[in-house]
């Protein structure tokens, strides 16, 4: 689910009802690693993550946040980014891997996309903020 | 287990044999996130880790580097930069959680901390390189 497009990548929003998480995806087909991009781009992804990071740190207030470039299964470079908090399913365990996800309800879906998305656009522009 | 000192992280070997595994220390205490640190250290952040991973990738020729900012247990910001192979202990899921780490006897320890403190020598001071 797109819930927004800046000038690197796009950030989706993982369909998993458990965790605020968000995906950036650098728009830079057959990149694998965050160090196969230009030094220019890693930066731009940089800003681009702070930017993920202060939305969901505004978003219902994470006792952290988990920022992760895996990509063993899916070998297009993604990053994660999830607000966990004390107590959620996972707490204090990575989340990958620990249950199956549970889809967003269409409504509870719906909240949170337009929720984020107002966050995410605000703070500047080009991951700049 | 300290590798080398750089202007801002102290670099760990993770005493797991399983895998080549840093860990990354901003030498900045009460920090808990990457973007608690200032905009000018999460660009050294990001040079730095770019070092150690092209370390790792030059240790070994991994299929995937792992790279993650988690910290869910151990508060005090660390980074993580673990070099993947397909057919590994826990491949393709993340490391964390999956068996209990299997420490280093003490030859493949000495072995490993040599090479790797050779490879985190090179390319260039600073974390520039």
């Amino acid at each position: 689910m797109e819930l927004v497009r800046w000038p690197l990548c796009r950030v989706l929003l993982m369909n998993d009802a458990r965790y605020p998480w968000l995906i950036l995806v650098p728009q830079r087909p057959g990149m694998r690693e965050i160090f196969d991009l230009s030094e220019e781009d890693q930066a731009r992804l940089l800003g681009e993550t702070r930017r993920a990071a202060r939305a969901l740190a505004a978003y219902g207030h994470p006792d952290k946040l988990n920022v992760a470039a895996l990509g063993n299964v899916v070998a297009q470079l993604h990053l994660h980014v999830i607000a966990r908090f004390v107590g959620d399913e996972a707490w204090p365990r990575p989340v990958w891997g620990v249950h199956p996800a549970r889809p967003y309800g269409e409504a509870a879906r719906q909240e949170r996309l337009t929720a984020l998305r107002r966050l995410l656009g605000e703070g500047g522009e080009g991951g700049e903020g």
